[in-house]
């Protein structure tokens, strides 16, 4: 493996907007994350985010209803860890800073930049800053500093401490817009020898703690008790690392011994052991367009990143690079970034799965507050499984969530063939959501013809509300009850007495598969579609003269009822079921709602080019494709929708690498054949990527007249393999 | 006319709640009202509402959107004028308090209570308290408190003055659920003379003011500087009176002058010239049951209690007799309010709508904000003419609203030819309603029939939510289509120049023509009825094991996602249609109807019973009338709802009225006929009442057998009478 465009650097970083710097050049590991803040002028008391920790608040409703979500869940924002103060020996302050070269190793996570910092009186040096997170020791982050001089080249004196919210922010405030900020945590810090900090971090109510140090690794020359002197033209560094403990956990560890057994070096060979890894299993090259390939490099670097490894933690809307959507995890991890784990690091798929099995009794709770007796409702938004959505018509209607992670579960296992873990976790949450279902829909006598319906949704085109039947949700539940079936099968080949286990009878099976075989399907006999929901269609197409390109994104612009009684979908809707059963429907019908759907949709929402491009390709029009995938696959490095500050678009990150996987290489699983076609855009010379299938590492090579499927690693695969819709053999190669 | 059942006494009120006595015994004039707190140990800081003084809050979302109401519009509590300080010469203070007897003159106005009332030691007096409410002069208010020995015989010392809230509870409060409080006003207070106290409020946001003075009007004894002695047997008696200066307005009298000039007994005898007039208009007369004889004299004076006569005002949802709802006008004012004043006064009526009138730039600003680029759209709730609803699905999408304020200008204008009202006023609303239908409807093309359709609203049944092509909303519409028309060929009669003035010409009627002419009126083929809206029949009927008594009323029970995915209805609303229109439709298509939607209708609103009532009388079954009659005509005297606490019904006071008048009697107009029907229900021996239909003053006497119509004063009708389908001559008797 040869790396190949995984050096990001981008030109004139000093012109810039901060914000999107500190999210682009974020680090994380999936326990915490640290924004890539200015180290001289940034925000010290914000730019460290860690996974899962939260506080809550009231939510207030100006006309509040029963069962409404009680409380927002709101990731903290943490201390910046790459603050330092640096002064002249006679006391002048370095308060100005530009960052003149920013450059991430994606192949070793090591984050190098250069500042030019002065002080009021224009005494100016340069700022080299490296830093790396630890990946194989996630409590570990390591910085070092170093100064040269520039026009000024006298003594230098350097401090670095956690900086602390003063207490005045903690006062909850009376104005209302600020109710989240009303549980500001308890923070104490302290200094346990000269060289080492302690910052002990409390949350109010949710009764959270962490414990975060910080201490020097290296101290070279005087720089923090006296004065160095630039003058020698010598580089002079000084090192130091952060430990962020575990979330509620009391730290055991003697902070003092690791950090003087540790180095930067030792923590970057870990950094690079956990992308050398990365890269081996995942690796992808796209031929013919090195920014493209640096693009696609940087999303899959992101979204390892972002990815919760412990099983209590998930994969939140913004990552861990902003605290956009609050930290909260939402069906994006199922669709859209989940399958590039499920596809490349099983054991990752496994992890984030556990995490909504342990969210399971709040999903319980939740269906009966919604009025349905057995099963269980996943929350729309949550970071600790209860419903954090404060607009239940675009958040908890959107029962298809529901569906989304049983889906996930049975894709998990179509690949792994893991039954402990379905034994386990798996089929508990299939059977639970198929509950859900069977008691929230309804049978519906049409002639001589019964039905079940689901009334009263929302699918995920947030720009349609409320409304009965939605294809998606229908599709993916009659999904969702099949799988239970499926896995019931499997669990009784190992043992026919597990069913009883969750309380069945092989006579349960017969229920779900007959409710699988009525759920409705809507379809316009008269454009041969499927419908997005029973009355789509019958609405007005959202007007012209208000489709000029200021009056998008809809949502920031008109009130939602003025967007509902359109027919306007935010992203795909309907095309999103028909990209996940690519055998529900024969590619004429594709074409004609391909067609119909694009033209009704603003792709206001990141996760909708994404599968636009998959279905472009499966449709034999792998130019649109490759136009649609080319607005997703850069679309944080470009700023594309504006708001990159708040955060990465993690959906759409994950939704990059589904685009090149399930779009240009027809990439899909059914009925145990893998199955790929060449849908290489002329744009792209080639198309290299790795997955893991079963216990075998795939490589899949496509030119434009050939698509190749090696065994790089494992066994020869017992499944089939279907290239163009021909099976083939595979060789292993090494 | 002999005023029987007018006198509302209460069994055993010393052991009924005190807050719903607080309500039902209220005394209000359209400018304020107040509340009938206990002088002693009732809350002396909240007892008086004035009508339009309010104070408005940012409306705090947990989530926000674009175009959503901003400010919470509540109206104030002002200080009970009630309040009275009692004690012994030897300084023991009368703290305990029972009201033993209490009686509203319904004939009079006068309201006339007794309290036992006692000290801490255990003294123990009575006292006497009268009150009454100007009517003509409706800034003012007066007690009488007189004081007679019990157990304790000696010294006595009173005092009043206005409670002035603490200054603590004017403090903005962090607690989010306490933001309505948050602009509490600034009160000033101070003794004139030592006989007269000034009270001046002032709002902080909206900047209203309201200046309040309380006099003495007479002093027996030396109750107030120097104790008196009981021993005497003789009644002591202290009389204030109260002045509420005009909101916004400055106060150019001079109260001192005024209060001297005055009695009790002159503002008793203009309460009840006031009242005699009402009953001379509109006297209703029940035979066969005296306490619902006296129900509905309470209904009709409480309705002229709580309306506003100034054309700035309206009448709240709960009146002046308490704060539920915020103070706010609702579409209840129109749709069952309104008609009483329209059929018995009409100077009232269009004062009513005149308030209306003025809301009308903000109602245009209101439909901008909706994305609808012509008309106006009245809000669903408001002081201000502002939409001050909360919660947008059962709030701006009732866009009916719209269609029911057309509706009450062409009723007032059928019934009272003031075409300078409509050229002023009304058909500049009736236009704009109009232009909102035409801009926010769309016409849809089934094979070869166009249609005129409404997308994602919600009709009067809250429970069924953004929903399309609502019967009632289109039906509405479609008449305020036609209402365009028909003004517009009014005003051309006076002078074709008329159009012009309103930038219209003849094509554009042709174009409200066209458009009425296709509204679509969904109806189900299968059942033979009009459907409540597009998909309201397909909906699963609410589930029997939720349907227990302690389940309703299902919105204090249900999330409204569970409550929206069912068949059932708060309210009627395809009836209510019915109701309006009664030549829409056949009897045996209504009797369809009605029994469809009595199976699905929880009547968990107070706006359904009487229509239900209203309908049954319509269909021949008076009995069933009766039932649901006898629900309504006593709801808050029976405290059905156990929130009468919070203010009176006042919709379902109308209701009530529209009850026996529309069901009973069967009266409707149109084209110029005016409808009587008999459906006297058996356990009532006969019912009278009084109606101005034009300028004349009809009596209309029903008994089992006969149904009689005659010219109390004015011209005889130039109209057509109908009684039982048979139009008749009327004759003027004397």
């Amino acid at each position: 493996m040869t790396l190949r465009d995984y050096q990001l650097t981008l030109r004139d970083v000093a012109n810039e907007q901060p914000e999107y710097l500190e999210t682009v050049f974020s680090l994380g590991n999936g326990h915490f994350g640290v924004r890539a803040n200015d180290p001289i002028s940034g925000n010290p008391i914000t730019g460290t985010l860690i996974n899962g920790f939260y506080e809550t608040a009231p939510i207030t409703y100006g006309e509040a209803g029963v069962g409404y979500a009680q409380k927002h869940q709101t990731i903290l924002n943490l201390p910046d860890l790459r603050h330092v103060h640096v002064s002249t020996s006679s006391g002048h302050q370095f308060t100005h800073s530009k960052r003149t070269a920013a450059s991430l190793d994606l192949g070793t996570g090591l984050l190098t930049e250069d500042y030019q910092i002065s002080t009021d009186q224009g005494e100016t040096i340069m700022m080299g800053v490296k830093s790396v997170i630890g990946q194989g020791q996630t409590s570990l982050w390591g910085v070092g500093y170093t100064f040269t001089a520039k026009t000024y080249a006298k003594g230098l004196l350097v401090s670095k401490s956690i900086a602390v919210p003063a207490e005045a922010e903690a006062i909850p405030s009376a104005d209302p817009r600020k109710t989240r900020m009303a549980g500001l945590p308890i923070c104490e810090t302290e200094f346990v020898t000269q060289d080492l900090q302690r910052y002990h971090v409390k949350t109010r109510v949710t009764k959270q703690a962490v414990t975060m140090y910080l201490g020097i690794l290296e101290s070279h020359g005087q720089l923090l008790q006296q004065p160095v002197d630039l003058s020698d033209d010598q580089p002079h560094t000084l090192e130091y690392e952060a430990y962020i403990g575990e979330v509620g956990q009391r730290n055991t560890i003697d902070p003092a011994a690791m950090f003087m057994a540790s180095s930067l070096g030792a923590l970057a060979e870990d950094s690079q052991n956990f992308w050398q890894g990365v890269w081996t299993r995942s690796e992808v090259s796209v031929g013919g367009n090195d920014a493209l390939d640096l693009a696609i490099h940087y999303n899959i670097f992101q979204l390892n990143q972002a990815a919760g490894r412990d099983g209590r933690t998930n994969i939140a809307a913004k990552g861990l690079s902003g605290s956009g959507y609050e930290g909260h995890y939402f069906w994006d991890t199922e669709m859209y970034m989940l399958p590039y784990f499920t596809y490349t690091n099983q054991q990752m798929a496994r992890q984030l799965l556990l995490y909504r099995y342990q969210t399971l009794p709040k999903a319980r709770e939740r269906a009966r507050t919604l009025g349905v007796d057995q099963g269980a409702l996943f929350a729309w938004r949550t970071i600790n499984g209860e419903e954090a959505s404060a607009y239940f018509p675009a958040g908890t209607a959107q029962y298809h969530i529901d569906a989304d992670i049983a889906y996930a579960v049975g894709k998990y296992f179509e690949i792994t063939r893991d039954l402990d873990f379905v034994i386990q976790c798996g089929f508990e949450m299939v059977l639970e959501t198929a509950r859900f279902w069977e008691n929230f829909g309804s049978w519906r006598q049409i002639g001589d013809r019964s039905r079940f319906e689901f009334h009263t949704v929302t699918g995920p085109d947030e720009y349609t509300a409320l409304v009965n039947n939605n294809y998606y949700t229908n599709r993916l539940a009659k999904h969702n009850f099949e799988l239970v079936v499926e896995l019931a099968h499997q669990m009784m080949k190992r043992s026919p007495q597990l069913l009883a286990k969750f309380g069945m009878t092989e006579n349960d099976l017969d229920v779900y598969q007959n409710l699988a075989d009525h759920v409705y399907l809507p379809y316009s006999n008269e454009l041969g579609i499927n419908e997005q929901d029973d009355s789509f269609l019958d609405k007005p197409r959202w007007p012209a003269d208000k489709s000029t390109k200021d009056n998008f994104p809809l949502l920031l612009h008109y009130h939602p009822l003025t967007i509902y009684r359109y027919q306007v979908s935010k992203q795909a809707d309907t095309l999103l079921a028909d990209y996940l059963f690519p055998e529900d429907l024969p590619l004429d019908q594709l074409k004609r709602e391909y067609q119909y759907y694009e033209g009704v949709t603003t792709h206001d929402s990141s996760l909708s080019r994404s599968i636009f491009s998959i279905l472009a390709a499966r449709m034999g029009d792998p130019e649109k494709a490759y136009r649609y995938f080319m607005d997703t696959a850069q679309m944080d490095l470009v700023n594309l929708q504006k708001n990159t500050a708040d955060g990465l678009h993690l959906a759409n990150l994950g939704g990059s690498w589904l685009a090149l996987v399930a779009g240009f290489s027809g990439f899909y699983v059914q009925d145990e054949v893998v199955h790929f076609a060449n849908h290489l855009p002329t744009e792209l010379d080639r198309l290299t990527y790795r997955m893991k299938i079963a216990e075998s590492v795939l490589e899949i090579d496509l030119t434009a007249d050939k698509l190749d499927v090696t065994v790089i690693s494992g066994p020869i695969p017992t499944y089939g393999v279907s290239v163009n819709g021909e099976l083939i053999s595979l060789v292993k190669v090494s």
